[in-house]
């Protein structure tokens, strides 16, 4: 691409983070998607070039979250009859993965665009437009991806829509180990499992147990953030679906990690874990667990528990 | 009563506090029970008189929650066959008033007995005696108010029968209103009218305002607290019950209430404020609002969010 480009990196999110279901969301280092924007003379959005997705993802703008995600900040901003935008979109991270890579392809999108046309939107505009994106993308307008992968750290997304993103304050300390098993699952299908109603205790148990992580993140305190790192609700619907989850579950902890959930509805699994080191081992232990029990292949990440969120860069980040 | 008497203090508490429905509770100033304790030759436990209750409770120890949990304490340290002890009950707070008047009974009984006969009782062998007095008392073994009038303070209470219990930092400046109008909820009854199931998304809900109460909380962002403040849960199915709920609500957030809910399951009502004196004013002016919208009296008590807990006294408080 030539020199009048904006590029923008925006990474995977982990969310759900168990009793976090539909609630909790953090960005990871990586891996993540980079978007270049361009001017056009035409008016609109299109998308001149994928990498990185083999072919799989829609070129139409209007199916596309990243095409959709620029179309409404133009939109948003008064723009979209006057200026043009084609988006060069290098994929890092594959889709129905469980890392929030169609979030990821909105914000990068979305952070892009409004460098290259340098406009005064603001942080509620641009996380709107995504949650937009996200609603064509998952058919739900969630922002559990998309806030972490625009803001950074970890955040609690409330409110309609999640309206309301609160940053939550993370241990230095407090590491995760994420694998991605080489198997897709439908963000659509993983939601169909879900029951409409759940029993009152176990609404009770949920919210307990979201209480006490929040208060252990706070506080600094492992012990107490390794007692609640339990859903009742999403995750018991979820995991016969995903290939080798409860191998590596049981390998994650035996490494001492603090706790083993999906990451969103899977197949990606997460663990935290105290300190960098302890984040690597377990990593390796679950993606083994999983080649063992199911057959397939995982890669591996490691990363603080809440890295920065979308930003400019000269360079794709691979 | 004798000078060889043993005599403890145990609070009133407010629990759910809303979105905390079955998890949260904390410990007021006042009012509260007395429970004095004295040996007696013959080993068990009896109830020698109990003042302040109008002659509704039962004097028989095996029906009283003062008798049970005291009763409880004494197996617990195997001295049931040897020890004998007499109670003497000065209620402080009337029954079924949504303020765990059944829990200050058996905690300040606990407390007392304990005393009395020196006995090496670990915090959480007094919880599981007073968690096993609400069982006899509510039919529900639940800690939302034993454990903040035993521990003091605001604290959640997770696991079966509130086994993990967590206080919680509260800012200095916060402060509650708490009206007590004169009509009787039974707590089976308040309990009847919730539903076995609830929706996902109301689950979702409010476990999110939940985990926003508690960064609120201990971040001391009371904005953040008053956003979070709302019980889809429970609430909504309980309010008919309690007359005057509503214009108790609205005259609290109109004097600048953070929030108004349920204390317990009604029908004494809570308000977060800031400060003592505008917990003063709230107080009033819901007073007066139950008293215009139903002719039913309150009584008016402001407290810091999480007083001390129970303990020894040389005379009972009024």
């Amino acid at each position: 691409m030539p020199d009048n480009v904006s590029r923008a990196f925006a990474p995977a999110t982990v969310s759900n983070l168990t009793c976090g279901f539909d609630l909790l969301g953090f960005a990871i280092e990586k891996p993540g998607d980079t978007v270049g924007a361009r001017l056009t003379e035409s008016p609109g959005v299109t998308i001149a070039k994928i990498t990185g997705d083999g072919g799989l993802l829609p070129r139409d703008p209007a199916k596309n979250t990243a095409g959709v995600a620029a179309r409404a900040l133009l939109e948003t901003l008064g723009l979209d009859r006057e200026v043009g935008v084609a988006l060069e979109l290098q994929k890092g991270l594959p889709g129905a993965s469980g890392l929030g890579s169609s979030a990821a392809s909105a914000v990068a999108a979305i952070v892009a665009t409004a460098a290259l046309i340098e406009a005064e939107a603001t942080d509620q505009d641009k996380l709107r437009c995504a949650i937009e994106a996200e609603r064509i993308a998952c058919g739900t307008a969630h922002a559990d991806n998309v806030a972490p992968s625009l803001f950074g750290g970890l955040v609690l997304v409330r409110g309609k829509g999640g309206s309301r993103v609160d940053r939550l304050a993370v241990p230095e300390r407090l590491f995760c180990a994420v694998i991605r098993p080489h198997v897709e699952i439908r963000t659509e299908a993983a939601r169909a499992v879900l029951p409409e109603n759940v029993s009152r205790s176990e609404a009770v148990t949920q919210a307990g147990n979201l209480a006490a992580l929040v208060v252990g993140l706070l506080r600094d305190d492992l012990e107490l953030v390794a007692s609640a790192l339990v859903d009742v609700i999403a995750e018991p619907r979820r995991v016969d679906a995903v290939p080798g989850f409860d191998a590596a579950r049981r390998a994650g902890l035996a490494t001492g990690a603090l706790g083993v959930g999906l990451s969103g509805s899977g197949p990606s699994i997460f663990a935290f874990t105290e300190g960098r080191g302890a984040a690597g081992k377990t990593g390796e232990a679950m993606a083994t667990a999983v080649l063992d029990a199911a057959d397939v292949i995982s890669d591996v990440y490691s990363s603080p528990v809440g890295s920065p969120g979308a930003r400019l860069v000269a360079d794709p980040v691979r």
